[in-house]
């Protein structure tokens, strides 16, 4: 931390400021300039934020200058890190395509949509039992029935299940079913909700915030590391500009940028960044072409009658030009798809 | 709803949808122009939510006219809101000061800011047992010993107790406490959270997201009103911006924006909203004149060594000022600072 | 200037960057930390800009602690401003009412504006003759015409005029008519305008951009006065966020901040910040009780048929409104408002 | 244009908006719905525009359905367009490079930076002679002198030139070097700058307003077009949000929404948008990959010491990365890189 001094601070000040941290165990490092005066600080963060040194008499500012993050920073991790969600990996060797509706709404209706995911060479089955909903009047999912279904499409297609959980009270339930649990982008700074994540054993994607800042999302990341779950995958999925062309704005620079903070592998989400079908395949492409350790597709049969944001998902027609799109893409960077597990082949 | 159909959009075309339309029950209304034909729509509108019109061929846009959220609305209920709180009375006749420390450290800070809140005029007491914080590694509140705190110093002074609540599962013992439950911004689409919030028998304070607009706050709002409970006080807190220079952006326009559009009252937090200390009394002055029926406000006897966002606090030399700002602009906009209870001074 | 080393800087680093700006003529101090140094800087913030220090080997990132502007700042100046315009007076004395048309149509339509903007009590005329708009095919303003029509009015009510120049080329003609030159939102950073409207000997009201930060717009500030023109006022009108409610987000916070850091007087605009009529009393209410110096609202006679902006004037019933509400609210900050000039009334 | 009017609108207030728009040569056809009736207009957009028809009692809303830029929407002119800058192609067959110095600072600094282009592939050399500066004591550029070496560099590279204008007058001076005049960010809406340029014979870059939405941008593409001109292309360069770890944020869905409203061709500043050198290949190759017509990068031989934008330049050593990064990608789209013009080669 660097503190920065008013014009105006006296000896006094700098001496109390010093007399401060020293007290609390850190060590101050004065630099005198012709106008201002700064000071070093080296020792504990944490301690230095709760001694709320900017309210001190003569201090103009105090400037961070270390990650606030510690587990999810690369900084002490440098290798990226690969997640395993039933044995299908996630990290920077691969890159791996999830897909699948929505929302879990009939058996037919996932084991099609799941269907269209394999045949378009996703690897991870997504689909919502528990739907977080603006309007109290909309489909909300079919929670444990929808758990239920997922399992039933995980056996018969061999596609492991990833899915939201919006509630610290049902975690237990969907662990019990789901292969990978979903935080979704209102719950991002859902605490409890983030901890009760962080305690279960089982793999999170969690999504950035719509209006989250990189660090807070790796913030949110710590939040679930700390409770020794490292098994973290960052999804970016467009944040709140004043653009309203696109239902978000895909922060397609915070790819490169989160995997150069944090060592967790980074996915992007093309459906809900655009939120129009006619743009999920432009930007999947660039999410790939900007290193993105994978990406998660909405696709339903019909979605003329999904239940769900059904104008951003892709139809039967648009399956084999995902697949090909995603293999010549994968193909560019020089990175495989990421294939079906040895075990689940045999 | 209002569907515009395709500048190329067939009889075919047109026909279809008046066709879904029909056959959800609906009726629509075609009006051919020269170049496009535009359909309205009459029923109800979840129900055209779900049809996904907006997939059907030669659609080209699909248009809600009426607002998505009902129980909150002006339209049926134009007379504005009074919330009772212990009763202390939030709504269109007064204005009413809450104000409190931004988090419960002890019995002796809580109750010091407690006096300091009396003194400023305030009828109402703030204060954070169950503290989100944006790092794991941060002070998070007391918890049920905050509360302990927080209803002994009720005993003492007399002021009934707003205090947040960060998950569903601790909606009971919070209510327990409290006078008031607050949902915070980081919450406000926590949407079992509201729903438990809903379930309660507790007024409710509830702040808008930091990146949500107006028309999702009062979504979120007919979440807990739709579980039955209206006695909600909306809590216009700043949004998040380009500007660095606050910590977020007041919208003051929000707070007649949605009187107009809804019957609850509208309070304005001017310490959260700037972040800084000298910008409470300019923003809170702002507040009451712009209209809101009331303000909360940080406040803390030592700030210095606030364990939570001392830099926003007012301290004990700001008390009168405080005070004279709320009375002055009161006065100003022809409303009586909110008393005490009749109840309570017996 | 501080400048923050890598974790991983050597030795050499930290040599190359002291001598690289001892070498500039400026000094450097070095603080070694445990895991970090950093380097305070005493000299020429520009000269340091110029070196370009972030990119030397072994540094992490380079923060600037002094403001960039100084001629507008109040670092050196700490007694505010007052700009008199046509012998009326914008300051922290008094409360000033701009009122007028958004953009003159006819010598009718604007005289019969001005004399409702003089029955509201405004002492200073806005008018457009120059539109910039967002659409070629909208109506751009009567150029010179409009001038003319102006400065007829202003001999008949007495009001000095304030109207948007668009163009350096401009510059010239519009301040021969003018009494104070406006720098529009989508201007603030057209910089040979500035430079023009520095070099004429008008006052210049300087409207904020629309997504410009509070140093942004003072750095536009900054090239007016570096011109030798430090007749400013600065006028808050609003940004763009995401919400769409409102036309812009006034930022109401924008005035006790940028008085704090600069000296110059700030005014705010409501009409153009809510874009709705109904919300400029409110936010007029608002700007005054957070201290502006003044405000200045739209008037036209027939809004219903207005070239320009008609949903957000005001109307003949609102003028004896905005008169109570400036001279309330004016009162209630302890602000006479500001009269008519001595000489225009012999 | 939909009208949408008001719960309690009467027959009356219908019959007055029919009126209306009658007279003013429109016709309108009115739906009765339950609770509200929508009117459906046919004619002139610009004319009912000018209406002001949501001012009329009884009227809650006025939409436009159609867009409101003609000459530049794809609407009429549904094949892309392909623009010609001094031979070299930039549009929908190919992928154009276009490099160069963020400034123009010396005739060495700016001949070294051509042939760094030109060993990356680029066929169009890009290059400040006017900046726009946010600071009045920042470097504003060589002016006329930094013309004429941009004009020496062509001669020796074969490099056709992209610089900057910012204020109307300096247009026919600018044209007279220039290849292709650039208008910047801060001057989107300069409307007497567009239609300048509009007036010039030379192809224009239009880059997107830093905080414009796509719709704007197009508006301000439709000035340019309204004038005679239509050689131009669109440059996504990143919006202002709220996100601090990049300059910008790249919208990156930009390019197909942009390309789908308009058939000017579009492309990408990955320099600009993130701010940073690290970003500049990962954004390109998304630029690429999102289908973008080309991209325009800034290279420096010695950034440490560049006078404008120095930390986001590429340097030598990533001139071949560069090369790479565009040929893979565009070969991966199915387009050629754009080569040297037939005529330039001979």
């Amino acid at each position: 931390m660097v503190i920065v001094m008013a014009v105006d601070a006296t000896d006094e000040d700098i001496t109390a400021v010093v007399n401060v941290v020293s007290s609390a165990g850190g060590r101050a490092f004065v630099s005198r300039g012709l106008n201002r005066t700064i000071i070093g600080l080296v020792g504990d963060v944490d301690l230095f934020d709760s001694l709320n040194l900017v309210a001190l008499p003569g201090v103009a500012d105090v400037m961070r200058i270390s990650a606030p993050y510690k587990l999810v920073s690369r900084e002490h991790h440098p290798e990226r890190s690969t997640v395993r969600v039933g044995g299908v990996s996630i990290g920077p060797e691969t890159v791996t395509l999830i897909a699948g509706p929505c929302a879990v709404e009939t058996p037919a209706q996932t084991l099609e949509a799941a269907l269209m995911a394999r045949a378009a060479g996703a690897t991870l089955l997504r689909g919502g039992a528990y739907k977080p909903r603006t309007s109290p009047y909309a489909f909300q999912g079919l929670g444990v029935d929808g758990l239920r279904i997922l399992a039933d499409v995980r056996d018969k297609t061999g596609l492991p299940i990833v899915t939201e959980v919006v509630d610290a009270a049902d975690v237990p339930v969907v662990a019990e079913y789901a292969d990978m649990l979903q935080v979704g982008t209102r719950n991002m700074q859902n605490f409890p909700l983030l901890q009760a994540v962080g305690d279960a054993r089982r793999p999170v994607m969690l999504k950035r915030g719509m209006s989250a800042t990189i660090e807070e999302w790796l913030m949110a990341a710590e939040y679930i590391a700390q409770r020794g779950n490292l098994e973290i995958v960052l999804c970016e999925r467009g944040i709140r500009t004043f653009e309203t062309s696109t239902r978000n704005t895909l922060d397609i620079a915070a790819v490169p940028v989160a995997q150069r903070l944090s060592h967790l592998p980074v996915i992007v989400d093309p459906s809900h960044s655009g939120g129009r079908r006619d743009l999920v395949l432009p930007l999947a492409r660039a999410a790939i072409a900007a290193g993105a350790d994978g990406i998660i597709v909405d696709v339903h049969p019909h979605p003329e009658t999904a239940l769900c944001d059904g104008p951003q998902a892709l139809v039967d027609e648009d399956v084999p030009r995902l697949a090909e799109a995603v293999s010549v893409m994968a193909a560019a960077v020089g990175r495989p798809v990421t294939g079906v597990p040895a075990l689940a082949v045999s």
